[in-house]
């Protein structure tokens, strides 16, 4: 199968094309950049080398599916005349993730290029939505930060096990922001460094709104989600908090409960763990996992949820990988079987 | 003044070894510690050199002031003597920051080896207990996470803006955790990871519930404390959320009137600072300064606030420091000017 | 094939782990460890949880070939019984690298436990000894600055380009020191720091001298070897210095004759590449290819060759492996095609 | 005495502000930024926030002494006319560190503004030119790398204890690049990296060559110098290499004899340090201090020297500083007195 990515470049599509390259039923035909075009892509990324391509402009020859890892608008714009062709794209960007136009115009800040297709997109956390994605044709991958937030509260907003009132305190290393110059991404700057940003509101918020959502319709949500950038270079761990619901899991069987109702909602999920102990971060590096621990504050009887992810594996283009694989009827680790880096 | 340091080998007792050394009015004399005695200071830590002297087992000679930065228990059993001699003490461990006996069993597994003294003992955050420190014998420095935590919230509690439903997200350099080896702080574990810990409860809960509990006793508490290692060497940045209180902050101003609120409240202290921008650890590396940073949530209404400060400094040493100044009648600030190092 | 690795908790037990659990003539049937016997691979290990397996204190069932990830000494006592069964042994320890018992006493500080195996064992990098390796039994894997400094020399010593005169200044990632605690391995020791060690000698020396002399038995050799400790968990640079022989390379064409003479060197290995721009150790993170840049200093007419390798996986793991295949008739790249994570 | 500081926004220009707001015998009473003119230095840097300056385009007041931390080639045009005026100043950039014109062409790749300077111009290395310090009117501060290098050899260079075939593997965290934008110091791509760069030559090797050749006129030198970028934030170690002359330091006692007469070399010189152990960059973080450690490889008669130094401190700023108080007349330590952060 012949596949392109766009905006090879980035992190998303660079960290794509590495587990794309060996994936057994996929080939890499055609990637694109815009400042690299005309370099073979193993003088931009020497650890691509075995992707004997070069980079174009625009994407070229026959392609089977297409994922996209252009910033928003760009994406979306680039992506419709294959979806208008009937190719099937994934598109790692924000513009086809939230349900409502509105929405979309007050956290992009931009008229979104074509609203009639927000609704047929597919939300590509295959979890929640792998019923979907079965010849699906446009399906939006999750933001990085909603990919671990969801995960770690979905069991418990299905089963009402909570009120509504949930902080979301997001953990991200540096190459979330990618790899354009800021100097927020500038080595000294960031090192030895810990700090919070989008106090005033981040584009992930109404993703894990909208998501958590669906999963529990009648459930009045409040979220505060609030980002802080690490000073590591992948993973994210998400710390949420909600006070438990009037009489959910009363007794001092309590936890044992909620470990045994999270592991039933992710019985059929290969790459959701909910493990026996607190997850690290470094436990997911380079692979496509998700580590969920829910606990219970005694002194509060708050839920606590931590969990892990690699922001550029699950969080983006193993996520992405994942998706594919379940829309075309691939088994759904193919070329997704990469155990985490460790140390 | 002649000082000694208890413990001058951990990571606190060399900081203060490292302030001191640079103090107008006092001359450390006497430093201990139990692996390294005998030892030059400058042969253990080479950017101690200047100070010439040997490490002992026992603090020796005539001493005006003691500072304790021993683990907790052994702490109080070695400052009872001084105490009883009427020579002013500060205690960086925790063994005189609770005024609950049976608080004190619970969370640090042992007996208090002297319960009469935890009521008389001063509760060390300068900001809240400034005039209790004139002549006080017995000082309990707060523990890092607490005094971060504390100083974020301390004015919203004071106003009752807030209900008491407190979540406390700390996120702290390595240092924290101290100069003893464990896995846990090996570097190839921790580098390129983050993780919480403390799940089940840590030392510092009861310490941020008790000061919290004494700035508003009228306020009901329910607080959640989380804290988590982040890889790097100093600074503890602590993100705390609370709703706010029925008719709190109404208004389309309230951003600005909650900050003004918090200058208000830290207006005389020297050392809090209630920035334009959100703060970041690295603000505070070396300094004894503490960032606070208030916002509201406009999709809930629920107050955000950030601290910053270096765990070493304003949440170890400069901490004690500062107290001993406000003891002795000395100016607040002297020996504390140090700027942050940036970057 | 049933395999067992000894020692599997340290850092390159775990690595080979992680390569052996997907290679797909390999099942790993043994594991052992001394202070985790009893546990669960996964329970030391989460990244490995899919490795169903109990910790042993010594090896079990019936193995094919056995690694050894053990301290010296004790790894030579542990292997010699499976050699003299005639199991293939492949030993990450130092304890079979050297061809001279005299040497291996002073440098290790101990006899060894059998002199008379040190002249069949084979020094397993495979790119120097690969005609050695078929059907060999005993296989003494290389130490991880060695592996890097030698393949950056051997071409310029092979052709004698250069007079002995040689610097390796090394940089090496701090899981190098391995999984045991120690105060240089102290994250907040060892974050924001780098320093030289081993000045009055490191263990590595004997084997790059040993090497290179091999290469070139009349080559008078006369080598410095410094190593130095990075912050940062994997990765070794090492960058080396030699005056270019009489009459070596001259003229306006002297780099590209180098790298030509140096590709040609290389050229049927298929994890050693002489890229067009100076490597850096992220391009091999958790891959097993090592990077060689040869250039010629225009102002002193001195060689400078820089390489770069993961010190967990060409600097041992997965050169084990890579050795295994060859001795086994394996394609030399089976399991090891995993892609170097980036960024 | 009123300084001004030319470009204050970029890291030495900070560093710069940061000792000089606490010297006691200076008030800065003009900074200098292009694009952050107009803006308090406390929006910039809130470290800085004391310092109750607004940024200019222009040094505007009456000053006394004024310090360039622009780049090169705009800080000899700021610079001239008030060295013209018979203001002192200190340049923190190369443009008058070499005394040859053509040098400075073929380097910098720009003609010099006025080569007619470059005699008068004072190396501000202190340690081996304080004598001309006192009235001088114009000083070149020493790049970051050549103060570690020239401080690391002189003592040897000038005994002749060495022949001239001298290697300077150079290691500096990334701070030394600079406050501007670029990939190479990108979090995501430093992070967990090592490399070396500038194998074509770097503008530190002319100053390196020039200096030492000043400290032995009749030593021919033979110098390579390559420059790494550590995963770090501050600190350069410079090793070292050369081999000892003929008959330099025969004996066992060698190491001790060289110890001694490096000691004897820096006697009078406070800031620099021969310690009894090998150097590490921490130790001298946010210190003025440069640790010289050398020593004799047993194996090859190579004398190996290993210095440390903060490159913003006395690898740019507190040089000037200390530049400063010796030609003014105060007391060399004046303001530098800070101990090293540690850990």
């Amino acid at each position: 199968m012949n596949v392109g990515i766009l905006n090879v470049t980035g992190y998303a599509g660079a960290e794509l094309a590495r587990i794309l390259v060996r994936h057994p039923e996929v080939r890499i035909t055609s990637v694109t950049g815009r400042s690299a075009a005309g370099q073979r892509v193993g003088e931009v990324f020497p650890h691509l080398a075995a992707l004997d391509l070069t980079i174009t402009e625009e994407a070229e020859g026959e392609l089977d599916l297409v994922f996209s890892a252009l910033g928003h608008k760009t994406s979306a714009e680039r992506l419709l005349p294959f979806v208008e062709a009937g190719i099937p794209v994934i598109d790692l960007s924000g513009d086809f993730r939230l349900k409502s136009a509105a929405e979309y115009a007050k956290w992009y800040d931009a008229e979104h290029p074509d609203p009639s297709r927000l609704e047929e997109a597919v939300y590509g956390l295959t979890e929640l939505h792998r019923d979907e994605m079965p010849g699906a044709k446009l399906v939006a991958n999750p933001g990085c930060y909603p990919t671990g937030a969801i995960l770690a509260l979905a069991p418990a907003v299905k089963q009402g096990l909570i009120s509504g009132d949930i902080v979301v305190d997001g953990k991200s290393g540096v190459s979330g922001a990618g790899r354009g110059l800021s100097l927020s991404t500038h080595f000294s700057e960031v090192n030895e460094n810990v700090s919070a940003y989008g106090l005033d509101g981040h584009r992930h918020y109404p993703e894990i709104s909208q998501e958590l959502g669906r999963v529990n319709p009648s459930m009045e949500l409040s979220i505060t989600f609030l980002p802080h950038l690490i000073p590591m270079t992948r993973g994210i761990l998400s710390s949420c908090y909600a006070p438990l619901a009037n009489g959910a899991l009363l007794g001092g069987s309590g936890r044992g409960e909620l470990v045994e109702l999270y592991r039933d909602f992710y019985r059929d999920d290969p790459f959701v763990t909910v493990p026996d102990s607190p997850p690290q971060t470094k436990q997911t590096l380079g692979n496509n996992g998700c580590l969920v621990y829910p606990t219970i504050d005694p002194r509060t009887g708050r839920l606590i949820v931590v969990s892990a992810i690699d922001n550029l594996v699950k969080g983006a283009a193993g996520q992405a990988v994942q998706n594919m694989n379940v829309m075309l009827g691939y088994p759904e680790q193919l070329g997704l079987e990469q155990l985490a880096l460790y140390p």
